[in-house]
């Protein structure tokens, strides 16, 4: 038989997936001695079993609530119903994390006409009753319902007009009586039917609503947003109602033990006199500070002070408490740990751990490693973004604060940001010829693709802000106009403001401030330095990149991506002779250009992570990524390369690939060209030889991309080796370098035993892996990813998440199978997962040496495989 | 210290890798007290290395030849370079398996200008000394050095002219001696260096020659054509000459124990009088047949067909043997399992087996299982083809013979067919709209694609002759014209006939006759069946398709593409509707216009198959395959389906993808669309309700595609599972089905164990799961998996033989996975490699159920199944 009830007097802190957040912690308080309402929860258990019998509370969980009702009504002495002594509850809901999309409370609830008229009498207050009465009455229609809540408030504002009061505590008892009868009669009105008054009925219609708010539309957005499974499900609580309006010596409050925004050690909070629960928050009234409640109670400040204390020592973190005082005494409600911005919690971990309430590794779990990007990057000024005005709302794709003026090519960016202007790139979509202006641009805003859009990409790995895929602009880039929805028009030169981190974009400039790196974050860091045995490198792919990563603590470069170098513009010409050759001596003669380029920029990655492993990826997109496609692209450019149109269409079309993801790429291309290949090796070797000979210490890590057998990868290093192995001779230099692979192709991990015998080290590329062994393309997944998030088939998107079971197993056996043909492997991985802190906590646990990601990412990373260690310390 | 050479007393035929098959036949012959020349063979792995040390013998292998030399000198009491007893070897390439692409055979090895002036004295016949030293020269010339044979044979031509006779035989000591000098001299002119006069130089150049005759290009050509690993080297044979060219009572000839084209059991041969090896097969003087051998040597006749009946005991197969006459004594020098035509293998398999030479299992090994192809389709008349012309030779793409006028749209194809006509359809590339023709045509020639493409995969499927990827035509589609390279046009109407089991050509017609099915074909077949566990289905989408399978065998259809059924003209136009609807209902009612086509057609599949089981696959490709692209395409539609041109021109562009083989289909279309998916449940279970009333035994088995998570499963089974239940229900009927899955996405295999519990059949999809597995696409890799396999990266082409290793460990892995979940899951493999016989092997060795083909492999399926077993039970 399925336990779907449990009372507070059986739960505890750790029954949090059963009992959801607040029903564990109400279970909690209650254990530990602290005045907590007596009452019981419905688990999530139940949620789904609701869910699972086609939205039906089944006739076992209907039996155990009345079970527990009793037992109730047993210990209070109230009886539900009863019109003398009335057993009356609050109805809230909570999932095993806190849910802001979801239906929250039902107070009063057990009220109807005849038990109002006799509960009056018996309390001999008769304000009181109606007034609960009528909250009663307009929650049950809000939240069970979904019936407006204006209806209502109206009513409210009607009769607080007549008579002239400006808050609802002026209204006297008939007042009171009044507004309850109204709301009855709207609430007639609008459902066609008497609001019901069989409490019973009543408590059963609210269980459900709680369990239907676990999907709807804001509680699936929210758990889309932070990666919340539907699975989970939501636990109900019922518990007996104390009042915070009974007069002058009743109230309501919350309040943090640590001020949640600066991290202060200083209770921080509010409370109502006369009031009840939502009355805080929906600001009817403005509430008192937490202190001045010392002077007016000052022994219910007192013992809610020492409360909040033991709250805190107990759960070893700050904490968001809900209070009631019933007629002088003091009611604990809720507590939980406590949101906190991303600076306060840095401070609060720090201070814990002086306090020496925490240990290490403990205060190191207190950061959402998510939060420390916000850290990073620009904000807008708090008091100039108040007064700003959102124009539209787009993909947050990567974080940070952007203002300037908007120019719709990237050329024309770059020009501006030459004359002194600061820019936004606005673009339908960008592309990797754009490279060089959104480097220069203050922010991208781009109205088609993804969270994993060139664009979002890209702008990730600068650091850059950028909205993605903001469909309700319009873009004209020949008119060089953007199109609100309302309508206004914004054309180039006009200011605009992005927010990376919430999607929003503004229609005018808005004052931004640089990050500060205060002591307790680089306190914290160091921690977090101490504890974590996984290493963090940078994606990187010129010497400004690798500063950044340096800064930002990386311990080497994971990935450079030798294909970034190409697209600037005085490399492109070459790169596209080196295409369109048509005989190996033309394209050898192409490579020779662009070998001075790729020399040059290789030296400045050896000088600036001197002493570093800096691993250099070879060219690995398919070539025709670096041609245009259109006759009026084309010819110019082959006048421009001195070729015929026809050659170069021609050559065009022989390189278009049906599928081109899983088309001529990666190693593929050294297969066919090995030319290709010599020439990067040529440009590594001799840049290491270089650097080495200004004192620096350099070890080239050479990854040949896309390999999926052995002898495929045994092929392109003997052309490495031979060359560099030549050109090393040659200058007599003392240069050591390793050849690796990236394992990105299923077969290659299945197979890395074989692989492992040539491949000194190994990258997952778990971007392309997730792609080859989900079989979508990243490209295309967007039409129909979204599909299945709503239909909860997949919990989180992939490309953002690693898969751990599926693509996970694939990197678990890979890592296995590599050691054991070569027990010394270097094991790593690049690609979006390696910022994503689970994904990081998964390579922690399969025992990959470090994880590599875009550099301002690197934070992010370095705390996640902290917490990962912590973590796994803490359950020893 | 390795060991590079065996003498022939110290090897036998079990060490043919290391031998070759030459060498350890003769190797075996010797121990087995047959008379054989001495010798010794230089293995396949000193071959290896040879190339391992960059192209040279390494100083421990010269050392073995010269040790072993040494000793050949002792046996025969001969002497390397004596003038007055020299002994002479013949130097013979010889690879595991037979291959003419390699050099063959240098003979008389040893001779000089002084050995030869004291041979002639010694042996007292200079015609005989000079005639083999001529060869010598001319011989070494042509296979060591590759000077052209031409100009010896001009020589040898005058020589004959001057003197007014026929043949070499005519040429008197003088005429020899002459010859022998003036190739020496045309052999100067050519090396700009004499002829080498060491016989150890001679020696090592032989046999350096040999090594590198394994890479050159029709080597790599041939072993491309037949599968023949690289790696596997070739041996080289070093035998003691034998003389067939002393006089009258010597000669040299070659024959088979049985008749290698019908199969008859008669001694078939040829052999000439004074003469050496390659002058039988050089075709100078017309050879003997073998009986008359009878009357001119009774005594060596007689120990020749003793000696042939001894070898085809002992290797228990039909032989074909080598051998020399020296004055009057028979020497063997060479024996091996005779090459044979399909109708030959059978009749000496049926033969042996009734002889009891061979066991049942022995039996069916005797016949290649790719050779009953060529027995299931229409053949060219002997006779016409040798007269015919090729004027192009394009992909072997599917077997069989076809005659008939070109037409150059699949429309005008099916109109000419009506009119009576017979026609090839000859296109650019064939598309998924051309199948009505395809299937009307009697071949299709395709200027573009591989061995897989939709034009090579269709027709493979109909068992209609094709020629693929045949580039060295020019078409012009609007013209219609098919230009050859030298520039003959040929014209709508004009005659064409194409070999599809050979790739040619030809610009005529030639005439047909049917296959004929003779008796030993239907015993040989039964064996099949007796010995075989594996079973072997049938891919057929249609009853006409169905039919053919069960004619051939089937025991089932295991894909059905629902797909191809609604290409047809008269139901394109519904699907359209249904792909360009834009509202839930428009799309429902464009699904039920499709619902009688689809349901009458599985009727047809069910009533063909009665008792059978049929997997029916639901909707697989993006649905952008089934819209035209060009704006003047779109237009036209929009008309005919009654929307505006904006609007489709915007699905056709909403539709588009990336990487479509990565994109929108499969299963993920149901998810988008269940409605398609309700509608092919409907279709399904009606049909089976509707043939059941029949009398008919249907169980149909319901494929979900491209599954990738279990949870996507469960949620397509749960719409057919209740779409099918209340059909059934409401029906009365008592129809069974199963639902199942493809595994065809490596995240599907690598989690077989989750997705077993929702799939009753896994059905291997080898085609995605290779494209995925190695992360190439089948219609990109023909760009560069030439390369591939030409720089020894791949054996083979992975779409055409399954990739046991990296693909077949995941196939491996969810057959194991899926086992455990479910004990009684059927498993399969449907896909291209379901026909091919070393994959059969495969499925059968990792235990599963069934393969299933198209229709004309399904006899080669089930020799492949049978031949697996029949190797099982004779390791045993």
């Amino acid at each position: 038989m399925e336990k779907y009830v449990y009372a507070f007097t059986e739960g505890n802190k750790d029954m949090r997936n059963l009992l959801g957040g607040k029903g564990a912690n109400l279970a909690e308080m209650t254990s530990i001695g602290l005045p907590v309402p007596r009452g019981f929860t419905v688990t999530t258990e139940a949620c789904n079993a609701y869910y699972e019998s086609g939205k039906k509370i089944n006739k076992e969980m209907e039996k155990q609530i009345f079970e527990y009702l009793e037992k109730l009504e047993e210990v209070t002495g109230k009886k539900f119903g009863d019109k003398v002594n009335p057993l009356l509850v609050s109805v809230r809901s909570g999932a095993r994390a806190s849910m802001p999309g979801m239906m929250d409370t039902v107070l009063n609830l057990g009220l109807n006409d005849e038990v109002a008229v006799e509960f009056a009498k018996a309390t001999g207050n008769k304000r009181f009753t109606y007034d609960s009465y009528r909250r009663f009455i307009q929650m049950f229609a809000d939240v069970v319902k979904g019936y407006p809540k204006s209806s209502f408030e109206r009513v409210l504002d009607e009769f607080k007009e007549k008579k002239g009061v400006k808050y609802d505590t002026d209204l006297d008892e008939n007042d009171m009586y009044d507004i309850a009868m109204k709301f009855k009669e709207i609430y007639k009105e609008i459902a066609k039917e008497e609001f019901p008054q069989d409490p019973k009925v009543q408590l059963l219609e609210a269980i459900k609503a709680v369990f239907r708010s676990w999907m709807n539309d804001r509680a699936i957005y929210y758990r889309k947003m932070n990666d919340i499974p539907a699975s989970w499900g939501t636990a109900v609580n019922v518990q007996e109602m104390v009042y915070g309006n009974l007069g002058e010596s009743s109230g309501t409050g919350v309040a943090f033990t640590r001020n949640p925004s600066t991290g202060e050690k200083k209770l921080y909070g509010e409370y109502l006199i006369n009031a009840q629960g939502e009355d805080v928050v929906a600001g009817i009234r403005t509430p008192e500070s937490i202190e001045t409640l010392e002077k007016v109670m000052p022994e219910v400040y007192k013992q809610f002070v020492e409360t909040a204390e033991k709250l805190e020592k107990h759960y070893k973190d700050m904490q968001d408490m809900e209070f009631t005082i019933e007629n002088g005494k003091l009611f604990m409600l809720q507590t939980r740990n406590g949101k906190r911005t991303a600076q306060a919690a840095i401070k609060i971990a720090v201070d814990l751990l002086n306090e020496g309430m925490v240990s290490k590794e403990e205060a190191l779990l207190k950061v959402e490693p998510k939060q420390l990007d916000t850290l990073l990057h620009p904000m807008f000024d708090a008091k100039a973004l108040k007064e700003a005005k959102v124009i539209a709302t787009g993909l947050a794709a990567s974080p940070g604060a952007g203002t300037g003026e908007i120019y719709f090519t990237a050329e024309e960016v770059s020009a501006a940001k030459k004359a002194g202007k600061k820019c936004i790139l606005v673009r339908l979509e960008t592309s990797p010829e754009d490279i060089e202006g959104m480097n220069d641009a203050e922010g991208i805003l781009t109205i088609r693709g993804g969270m994993t859009s060139h664009a979002a990409v890209v702008a990730r790995g600068m650091g850059r802000c950028c909205v993605s895929g903001c469909g309700e602009l319009k873009i004209d880039e020949e008119k060089k106009t953007l199109t609100t929805k309302d309508g206004k028009v914004f054309k180039e030169g006009d200011y605009i403001s992005l927010d990376g981190s919430t999607g929003n974009v503004y229609g005018e400039q808005i004052k931004t401030v640089e990050p500060e790196f205060s002591g307790d974050f680089g306190t914290f860091m160091k921690l977090v330095d101490e504890v974590k045995t996984l290493g963090v490198r940078a994606n990187a792919d010129n010497p400004k990149d690798a500063s950044v990563a340096h800064k930002y603590g990386a311990e080497g470069i994971g990935l450079c991506r030798t294909e970034h170098m190409f697209f600037e513009k005085d490399r492109i010409f070459a790169f596209r002779q080196m295409i369109a050759a048509e005989t190996l001596e033309q394209r050898e003669k192409a490579l020779e250009k662009i070998l001075p380029y790729q020399r040059e920029d290789f030296e400045g990655l050896f000088r600036e992570m001197d002493g570093l492993p800096v691993i250099i990826r070879y060219l690995d997109p398919p070539l025709h990524e670096f041609l245009p496609h259109t006759d009026e692209e084309i010819k110019p450019l082959a006048k421009e390369l001195g070729v015929t149109f026809e050659s170069l269409k021609s050559r065009v079309e022989s390189l278009k690939e049906f599928n081109p993801m899983m088309g001529h790429r990666g190693c593929r291309l050294a297969v066919t060209y090995p030319e290709i290949a010599k020439m990067q090796t040529r440009a590594v070797i001799e840049a290491a030889i270089n650097v080495t000979k200004e004192g620096k210490v350099v070890e080239p890590e050479i990854m040949i991309p896309l390999t999926g057998d052995v002898k495929e990868l045994a092929f392109v290093k003997k052309i490495v080796v031979e060359t560099a192995d030549e050109i090393i001779k040659e200058a007599k230099a003392d240069v050591h370098y390793q050849v690796g692979t990236m394992i990105e192709i299923p077969r290659a991990a299945l197979l890395a035993d074989e692989i492992a015998k040539e491949a000194e080290f190994f990258s997952f590329g778990t971007n392309d892996l997730t792609q080859m062994t989900y079989g979508f393309s990243r490209d295309d997944a967007g039409k129909f990813l979204g599909d299945y998030v709503e239909k909860g088939i997949f919990e989180n998107d992939p490309f953002t998440k690693l898969d751990q079971n599926g693509v996970g197993k694939l990197v678990d056996m890979a890592a296995t199978l590599g050691k054991k043909s070569r027990p010394d492997i270097t094991l790593g991985i690049c690609g979006e997962h390696g910022g994503e802190p689970s994904s990081v906590e998964f390579c922690h646990k399969v025992g990959l040496n470090y994880v590599s990601c875009s550099p301002h990412r690197v934070p992010i990373a370095r705390l996640a495989a902290a917490q990962a260690r912590a973590k796994e310390l803490l359950e020893k």
